[in-house]
């Protein structure tokens, strides 16, 4: 690298930029190292490169929505592990998309990131298996991956919907309705069975028209809400299966005379103040456990791949309180 | 490349993976086809690759916090648009300190990105004049750029604070407290001298206990809030100076038996609900900006950098239309 320098008349530290593809060099000046580097028949090798330096310090991760607040405190939980192991963090969305999510992680790959951290918006995730064996640490979390076998970090969403529909049922409601997210997404559909088990281990029937489970743009969701809280056999409290339905659930349900109960999956800002009782999950742990199972791996540990539930926690404000209306 | 594709005994396209460093390609293949190239005398010129292609087709976009939910809109407003050009999007975030905003800007650079958006922390830009003259297109957003000439997409901040505080005015108040970020952000230094303004155009003399510029960690803002309210010449009303700040008045306020009068700077969702009067800033107009100028840029449209300012808007819903208490 010295007769590189020397050769190109250059320092050794833009020979290393040029050689590690770092920025902070000229096109004029890259065009002089690599002229040098050929005639003095020293040749890049990326491979050995990647295996000298061990790793690139920097790791990946693919969330499913960038305006969904609830991503924040994971992502940054995600960001703070990868800091303290002295990493960079890239993102990047595939907004529910699965072949945006494809493209997204292989884009991330080969930008030579260590390891993926993934929210998986598709259930076939073999695309990833030259990557895996080509040493790329996985990682997916919120949601499981699709036919591969990876480690996964995610929340109970059954036991956490199951537990708040109970939560509804203890305080006298009979037609509970239940309004989530689209059903090939993992959580909406673990989130409506806890909904059926609560409703079951009640030895309550479930009519068909108080589940309703799609995108949750506001829209879809009012009419949802409206359909059951008007149908034939109405519904006294709502559960709401994430914090995009409870945000225009609450606004529905703010609009009406009689109260009605609502208990909402995720906590939201602000639902202190506006007393909603909700089933938290903590984003924060989901995206710290994630990234240290990542890291581990990077640091070669070599276990099989392990699935981590976390528990969800039912804090009670008041909206999951309500008592079914007298004349309903 | 087909007598390389010959030697190393693998098709055409899987050379072509390993010379543009695309994934899929195992440690062993990527050897082979390297002793091809080698042995071949075929040489990989970075420079001269990105030239022929254009485009890797990806920007990167630095934020400052991946957990504020006024990021959100943003963020995916800047992933639209790259969508509809076909580019992927990759970000990071600062987390407010100007030596990370460097770093990862640098790395983004390193992993061949065509274009940058950045949220800055820092107040000095040179050192992307290398990545700017080798032709990656750069845009500030929110904030402006430090020592460079570069386009700059923000919002008006002085001229939403002022009329924030003088909404306040209008409905009768002479005391009033600014609660804003650390006096180093470029965002909260404008807020602050908008308020000052207001005051000013109204004859008011700000008495110095009615600022506190700091850090928005919620136990700094009640302090500051607490302070303000129960000092020697006790504010009726606080103009909070973004977002952070807001959600913990909000708070304090809500305990207070005597009602005060608030105006946030940006919206917060469910502040309808609880009737928060917001100067609102478009966050998903600042994202499409910004990322619309980053593209005519890589379209090669070299005019001189411009500062775009987006007007902010005034919602009342409440708490800003609080009149002065009596007793005060």
């Amino acid at each position: 690298m010295k007769d590189v320098a020397s050769r190109a008349g250059v320092g050794l530290k833009t020979v290393s930029r040029v050689v590690n593809g770092e920025p902070g060099v000229t096109p004029d000046t890259e065009r002089r190292v690599q002229e040098a580097i050929e005639s003095l028949g020293f040749r890049r090798n990326d491979s050995a490169r990647v295996l000298r330096k061990g790793r690139t310090a920097s790791i990946g991760l693919v969330l499913e929505d960038l305006a969904d607040p609830f991503y924040g405190p994971l992502n940054r939980a995600v960001e703070e592990v990868a800091r303290a192991h002295g990493a960079l963090l890239i993102n990047g969305s595939s907004a529910e998309d699965p072949e945006r999510e494809q493209e997204l992680v292989l884009a991330l790959c080969a930008r030579r990131v260590d390891g993926l951290i993934v929210i998986p918006a598709g259930h076939d995730h073999r695309y990833l298996e030259p990557e895996i064996k080509a040493g790329i640490a996985t990682v997916f979390v919120d949601r499981p991956a699709g036919q591969i076998d990876a480690d996964v970090v995610l929340s109970d969403s059954f036991g956490g919907a199951r537990k708040g529909v109970a939560h509804l049922i203890a305080h006298g409601h009979r037609r509970i309705g239940f309004i989530g997210d689209q059903p090939r997404i993992h959580t909406a559909v673990e989130r409506v069975r806890g909904y059926r088990a609560a409703m079951e281990d009640a030895g309550l029937v479930v009519d068909d028209s108080w589940v309703s489970l799609g995108i949750t743009a506001p829209e879809r969701v009012r009419a949802a809400a409206e359909a059951m809280l008007e149908g034939p056999e109405p519904v006294t409290a709502i559960f709401a299966g994430n914090n995009r339905v409870t945000v225009t659930a609450v606004r529905v349900l703010a609009e009406r005379e009689r109260p009605v109960a609502l208990v909402g999956f995720d906590d939201i800002e602000l639902a202190d103040l506006l007393g909603i009782t909700v089933i938290a999950q903590d984003a924060a742990t989901l995206g710290r456990t994630a990234a240290e199972r990542l890291f581990r791996r990077l640091d070669g540990v070599d276990d099989e791949p392990a699935l981590v539930a976390l528990e969800t926690v039912l804090i009670p404000r008041g909206s999951g309180e309500v008592p079914p209306s007298a004349d309903r």
